[in-house]
């Protein structure tokens, strides 16, 4: 019998398939500095001045892919996608300018795909960010039956004297969170193995656990709770820099909060959180219950409801409260004297 | 019994040894445009001027990495995924600026980490674009033990006028073809299924049938002709920009002649191309023939020997073959009246 590229379980056209299926909705994040149009072999973007600094992101999204899978949420992980990588670039003070993807799946469907990177379209608009470009990759073999990896690249700028970091935080300075939707996008392979072992000594499935409504989880689905997008912190950005001199961000991600608060300080300072300040949702203590998490691993994995820090000079403080109410004064950035970089008090 | 991140086998410390083994290759491919240290939440790079255009690319290996894994070779993909980009950013007319890197695992092995990301280091510092970041994921349970997949990103840049691409060319122009070094990162999957069957139909393991030395491809076994690295084109792309006006440029990857030659020409043109201008590489032939597959697919899917395609005005052709002497005219741009976009004589 002889062989074909389609019987090796690769088929080109169905990804030409699921691509226009979403080619309207990538239209819609065109810019005025995208040059040309998709399908060439690299995406074309007018570069911003030489005073610019471009600042470059990846990520993905990790094992949330899974409970979204099995949950049939495909939007989600688009979305989270986008955001996490909009976040790490405010991080750096600077203003989304374009993304690509890298969707690789065993054989693309093309409603799952058309799913996944419409919501990556919505959330590059949203953002204000060109999707410049992606590559969709099927791997028979490689991936199981109907699971995909995501990744996702993004490219910023900031001005020169615009870009934030450690070099600019002082002692004294204070510490402002956002809140968090939930895990956003860390910590799911704990997550989901607390979650299989519960269920497994209940003597039910996943699935059936996930879907259980809960008043503590205000009537929503474990699932739902777990689900929740990761947050774009980009208007609330926009809206600090504006009314205040920010110093430093810190988008609290994969290594929680001694993971990523330091890396937003200098080597000799660390930061004291009141940890009375915020309300720590009820997903993440009822994982830690249900896992029996100690409390200090808990803040290492998750964000335990603040999903960014702002740094900024203490006189600011009033300017940024005003500019965005529901921000939360955590702490401040106090001397570093070994031990823990983040001291909870 | 409690549980930890580590427990539900995610071991940052893990990541961060795989990360320092590979530090000073990748400090090795600093530019003057880059500013801070690895370890922020974006990387930085000076924008090179409102007079430039940036060009994005992004790209996988496919399933060449299961073969490399089989073989022991994790090298050789690391050092694909970055001239796998660099070549579609050069297909634009772009020099490499930067590059960042997506690499999945379950369990990261830091010894083969650095082997793959120490490889992209080295291959980054031979294009000259800087390794500004990379996001390393531990996603327990999607990925099988021991395998990995990878996603490049790279950032180039030309100046407006130096961009390539369909609008440049014209009826008559010449085609000329630089050789691969074999499958480059494509039709890997058919390629497997291939020499699984046959494997499998003389009763011998793939590994067995990969490590069988031939006279026919120069001594070297199967397994090594199918891991040759993924040629990078920059050294003779800048020759012949250098000595030509170049018009367009096709990267023959997924898809092959047809899906990727006629992504370099206008609407109402095609290729013509006279196949007896240079020699099929054995390992495509001895594929075609253990997987009986038609010729007509081969072309469709395999690069067949020819990486890369200039298209340039016809008054180049002595020009384009003093400066790059290997260079091989393969054909000319006709008009397109239908059916398939690449003509074969």
């Amino acid at each position: 019998m002889s062989l074909t590229y389609r019987a090796a379980g690769v088929d080109i056209s169905r990804a030409e398939d699921a691509l226009a299926r979403v080619r309207d909705r990538i239209k819609k994040t065109k810019r005025p500095e995208v040059i040309g149009e998709i399908g060439q072999f690299g995406g074309l973007f007018a570069s911003p001045g030489a005073d610019r600094v471009l600042v470059a992101t990846t990520d993905g999204v990790g094992t949330k892919l899974e409970l979204a899978g099995l949950l049939d949420r495909h939007e989600v992980v688009g979305t989270d996608l986008v955001n996490h990588c909009v976040n790490d670039a405010l991080a750096m003070g600077a203003e989304p300018l374009f993304f690509l993807d890298y969707f690789a799946t065993s054989e693309i469907d093309p409603g799952v795909f058309a799913r996944v990177v419409g919501a990556m379209a919505d959330a590059c608009a949203r953002s204000g960010a060109a999707l410049l470009g992606g590559e969709t990759a099927e791997m028979p073999g490689m991936y199981a039956p109907g699971t995909y990896d995501l990744a996702g690249f993004l490219v910023g700028a900031a001005g020169r004297d615009e870009l934030l970091g450690p070099a600019r935080v002082r002692e004294g300075d204070v510490l402002v969170g956002l809140a968090s939707t939930g895990l956003h996008t860390n910590g799911y392979s704990l997550a989901r193995k607390i979650l299989s072992r519960a269920a497994g000594s209940e003597g039910r499935s996943l699935s059936d656990l996930l879907a259980e409504q809960r008043r503590d989880l205000d009537d929503r689905t474990i699932g739902d709770a777990l689900l929740a997008a990761h947050r774009s912190y980009l208007s609330e950005f926009r809206a600090l820099r504006e009314a205040t001199g920010i110093h430093a961000i810190a988008h609290l991600t994969g290594g929680g909060w001694e993971g990523n608060l330091p890396r937003a300080l200098p080597d000799d300072l660390g930061a004291e959180v009141d940890r009375a300040t915020w309300g720590v949702p009820r997903v993440f203590t009822l994982l830690a219950e249900l896992g029996r998490v100690a409390e200090s691993e808990t803040y290492d994995v998750w964000n335990m409801g603040v999903g960014i820090v702002f740094v900024l000079a203490h006189d600011d403080i009033e300017a940024a409260l005003a500019a965005v109410p529901e921000a939360v004064e955590l702490g401040r950035v106090v001397r570093h004297t070994g031990g823990r970089r983040v001291r909870f008090t």
